[in-house]
């Protein structure tokens, strides 16, 4: 189940990245399950990793990598290589040392990623003998393939492609990203690999990736569990016409603002598939004293499962929302100066049930698949949204018999 | 369903302490919905409730009235008169107001509680009416009455009875308490009702009252969600032969452990009575820095919904208990430290799989209905039980429905 699944895009290639899948038998042998990305030798890549303290083998090696000028990523779908300790540690070293040598380049080059069970022995051999049909099918034109290459439970593979205008010329920037369970992301994200043909140094492509991130991957949630193998990494080849963007420059803003734009629909499209999902859920958190607090807030809301399940039933039991604001921890909290909508119907007001609201109008909103709910503090003019999905019987069938 | 139903315990009644029990038809006409409890003069009183900002009407009121001399509880399940208002706190005071003059005291001597749906109106009328029968059916017999009487989503009548048999006599405790949903009591509980006869003054009976409530009622959750209602009630009528109890005497103290006994009973059967509940998981984390930390990584686990599925499924995903345990937010945290017992079977060594583990060993622990796990964090000698239940079909269709 998902909600409005999103029409696949057109990709568009990113000039001076390369991109081939291969079936590696991982888990399983309908579809593609290894993925290898190259980047041209002038790239600048960044990146954002879980913040779970176990994170797994093929995090703790990106991490080291990613300022050795890394030129390929291995992404494979099936198996976390989590919990896996120091064989699984040399396990992905094996496969980054297997694709340097094939591809000509140094071990450290290679960035390692992971998805899918945690706890058991990645399949090495498997993988490294798919390596080389991977790398001979590299391409510009492979996106598509490779969207569905690092799918898990996902029921639809996800892919924004946009361009940034500039008087300067034109920049692409098209990404892809895995849901669909264990989605809490923290400061860091599910798997998401995005590239662009833009000129731009390391910094500042860091920086535009985490401001994108905390916007999108990180006001996300599905079940309020934090992977141990979140990853987020932007790829920038340079090879655009347009000149390398700087610091402060107007150029670099417009194409932060599309970055954020494509990341906020990879993010969207992963909550629309969240395992189990009926309902595309946005809490709109306004009147905070900061963002913090109205993250806070909306997060709490966000992982009620009293809240999600009243979803679910297309039930417009505000109390649920009220004793979740209630619970959030907001210190000095003065009940009477709340207010909630469903929609554009105000439910509650100063704190308690608005003397306009009629359960049927209630209803009407909850009935739809994608619904807003607007929580106003009364404490200030921070305002944050998160977007999370309903909990139903699919959530907990796909995730009682994930491993069986 | 419920996990291994306690047999109803014979209910010692409590000298001093009466109950009457009728069917107001608050939101049923199948069983009694009204509660009144009469104390004898002499008796004192403590009481702890939520720290949910939105506490409900009944909560401010009992708040207040805790320290006036309460002789009268007033609780009625099926409506939570929370999110009502100002109309909510009138609704609670004409309660009081009528019980208290059908009786013969002051209003301020009546602590009202309610449970049940949020959000709607108190049927005041109803429950005025009902009074005067509950009073004409108070006897200290009624406790099995009393427990069903409060009973909402709940699948069976909790209740414990104890005696403390000490050199100069006996003291007895007989208490009842209801779950079943939004649980996570929070320095609070969900609605608990303890009496004994001993003699006892306000401040030290409340002291026991908040110790006992740390070590049972706030180390259990089933879904995370801190009611607006919650509240735990212990009452001492002076009956007993016993002299006073005096703080630092040994009396006290074995008063006390019996008293958390009769907590810790309690707070399980909530438990065990957990929407949907099909497993009793007991979640140990020993080797902690200190308390808080245990009780932190505990509730990490206990809230996660992959892990909860698991145990639903039966299944040793002994992955998703580690990623719960890394998001905790544990500050330096070596992994290498980490072990996991499943029942008495080693499954994480030193933070990866125990090269002894088997599949099948883990497999007959979760079979069980009734499952232990050992979290060791090679942190430190602080130990803590977080008890919980597991999320199946059944918890999303009790709460989808749970208004229809």
């Amino acid at each position: 189940m998902a909600v409005g699944v999103p029409k696949f895009p057109v990709m568009r290639a990113v000039d001076g990245v390369l991109l081939g899948t291969y079936c590696a038998q991982i888990k399983q042998c309908v579809r593609d399950d290894l993925l290898v990305v190259e980047m041209d030798p002038e790239s600048t890549c960044s990146a954002v990793f879980t913040q779970n303290a176990f994170c797994a083998a093929p995090v703790v090696l990106a991490k080291q990598n990613l300022r050795k000028d890394p030129r390929w990523l291995v992404i494979n779908s099936g198996n976390a290589n989590a919990g896996t300790g120091a064989k699984g540690l040399q396990d992905a070293q094996s496969i980054c040392l297997t694709l340097s040598q094939i591809a000509g380049g140094r071990m450290e080059q290679v960035l390692p990623f992971s998805t899918g069970v945690i706890g058991e022995s990645l399949p090495v051999e498997k993988i490294t003998q798919a390596l080389p049909k991977a790398i001979d099918n590299l391409s510009e034109d492979n996106w598509a393939q490779a969207a569905e290459a690092i799918m898990t439970t996902d029921t639809f593979p996800k892919g924004v492609s946009k361009v940034v205008s500039l008087d300067e010329g034109s920049i692409t920037i098209t990404g892809i990203s895995k849901g669909a369970g264990m989605i809490q992301p923290n400061m860091a994200t599910m798997l998401s690999f995005v590239a662009t043909d833009a000129k731009i140094e390391d910094g500042l492509l860091q920086r535009c990736l985490q401001h994108a991130v905390e916007q999108s991957f990180n006001r996300i949630t599905v079940d309020g569990d934090t992977s141990t193998n979140d990853a987020c990494v932007l790829m920038a080849s340079g090879h655009s016409d347009v000149p390398e963007l700087l610091e402060g420059s107007q150029s670099y803003q417009h194409f932060c603002d599309v970055v954020n734009d494509v990341f906020s629909e990879l993010a969207e499209a992963i909550v629309r598939d969240g395992e189990g999902a009926t309902k595309l859920i946005s809490i709109v958190v306004s009147q905070a004293q900061n963002d913090q607090e109205a993250v806070r807030v909306g997060k709490t809301i966000a992982h009620s499962p009293l809240v999600k399940t009243a979803f679910f039933a297309s039930d417009p039991n505000w109390g649920r929302i009220l004793a979740a604001v209630g619970r959030a921890g907001i210190e000095d909290f003065a009940l009477d100066k709340v207010s909630i909508f469903l929609g554009e119907v105000c439910v509650v007001n100063s704190g308690t049930k608005d003397s306009q609201y009629t359960e049927a109008a209630g209803q009407k909103v909850m009935d739809a698949e994608e619904i807003t709910i607007t929580v106003c503090l009364g404490r200030g003019v921070a305002q944050q949204t998160i977007k999370t999905c309903d909990l139903s019987y699919d959530y907990v069938r796909i995730n009682a018999e994930y491993r069986t």
